[in-house]
């Protein structure tokens, strides 16, 4: 989040502090937050992040210190809450800022559409490590490092996608993301060269081929990429990057693997398109 | 998200479908439907992911799947947005549902109080795969695995936090999540019978104390966690726990090293807990 000139505007309206306050982690606030104040490029937001706020006392300390920015910066500061207490919300809303309760706004219209009381409590979510999903979700990422880099043929059965591709195409990072966030199984499984060479997939993924998904990435990236962890190397290459990506799409176009290309996509958007696409594949079966 | 029995409210009223809208991922409105449908426990929810929609024909189709399902279920859906593009938002807002928009609500506030207009795109979010802040991320990424369970000693100094404890207390998943949340630098150091027997820290760790942190467990959650992977074993005996545990917390009093019970906390909580006793400690300093 950097800053940037712009001449029309009075250079001290670029700057503004941005608290998330939360009575639980504040995630949920602050990643809310970066989605709307990412569409105010012209300013440079200083976050802060104020989590479990769940008493009075901690509340006065959030009113301090937000009204001691204000003072000091001469401007009131942006404040992202998901105070689900009403108690707590009435505290520090009296705080010297702009006010932007992400709870309260939308509480009342779903409790007349739902036709109950909200429980104005942290609820199931503060409750999550004991859910089922949570354990889900632990056990998905255990099966992830477990099942990382074609390590274990083992469990491949219950993979709920296997991941396949060339070193350093992203396969890792997705598989740990589809597992933290939503709970799915995802092991991952390395396209190499002798697999070029002998033109066929590992002997382990055929039997699995309903689960695979490809991942490739444009050989110009892959080259930047591997020059990061082995600078130089015939392996970093662009000559055998080249050659690598080729090989390993025409290898997944002849198998019919579905596959995208996670050059220019962040791990969060690799991880949902693959979701949807397994998801309509399951639907389909 | 089970159904509960509410016998005082009608049947239908415990069931609602809930769709999550977005030109990107859906990942935000998702996390942030769930903090807030938590709160009315009462009621089932039956969740549908629309992301991606970035044009008019997705907006047209979206609709399409929204009216069928207020037809099929004789109620409208609820339907949480992110959708930036303003276009398709005033499509797929004449859905038949109860049209929460996330982004809308507070984009006004907020251009008032900037004094300028919100880009309306999705903007930096969706380039963030470019962005410095997601190359950091990667890398710490990669930085957990490389420093899993004590695996390298060869970084351990440019790590943002070590954390430490017996194994299965939650490392592991904590050191990932704190990478892939919030690019920090988090290596790993198992606590081992060898430790206790000698009585001191492994000899990797004093030099680096003050990026210590510690995870402890209560020795029944711990004995229930290692039972799933190695069950009826000594490791997992609820004897061995109780020691294992007692001293380990006896050798993280003994060194001051700051330290947390992850028994009933999700890996969310034990991460922004951390980050808050990093970042006060890095500030003291």
């Amino acid at each position: 989040m950097m800053p940037e000139a712009v001449p029309e505007a009075p250079a001290q309206a670029a700057s503004r502090t941005v608290f998330f306050v939360s009575d639980g982690t504040g995630i949920t606030a602050e990643t809310f937050g970066h989605s709307l104040l990412a569409q105010f490029e012209q300013v440079h937001f200083h976050q802060v992040r104020l989590p479990f706020i769940d008493n009075i006392e901690k509340a006065a300390e959030a009113i301090e210190r937000i009204n001691q920015v204000a003072k000091q910066e001469g401007r009131r500061p942006i404040i992202f809450s998901t105070l689900v207490n009403q108690q707590i919300n009435t505290v520090v809303r009296q705080a010297q800022g702009l006010f932007l309760d992400l709870i309260q706004t939308f509480v009342e219209p779903l409790e007349n559409e739902l036709g109950f009381k909200s429980s104005h409590s942290i609820g199931r979510s503060h409750n999550m490590a004991d859910s089922k999903q949570y354990q889900e979700r632990i056990e998905a990422i255990n099966f992830a490092l477990s099942h990382d880099d074609g390590q274990l043929h083992e469990g491949l059965d219950i993979a709920d996608v296997i991941l396949v591709g060339v070193s350093r195409s992203g396969k890792t990072p997705t598989s740990l993301y589809l597992a933290m966030q939503y709970g799915i199984k995802a092991a991952n499984y390395p396209l190499i060269p002798e697999d070029f060479e002998r033109n066929r997939l590992p002997s382990a993924l055929p039997p699995r081929r309903r689960k695979l998904f490809g991942l490739s990435i444009s050989p110009e990236r892959l080259c930047e990429v591997r020059n990061e962890r082995r600078p130089g190397s015939k392996y970093a290459s662009i000559e055998n990057c080249r050659f690598e990506v080729n090989a390993a799409e025409a290898l997944m176009r002849r198998e019919s693997i579905q596959w995208l290309s996670s050059t220019t996509k962040s791990i969060e958007e690799i991880a949902t398109t693959i979701l949807q696409e397994i998801r309509i594949e399951t639907r389909s079966f």
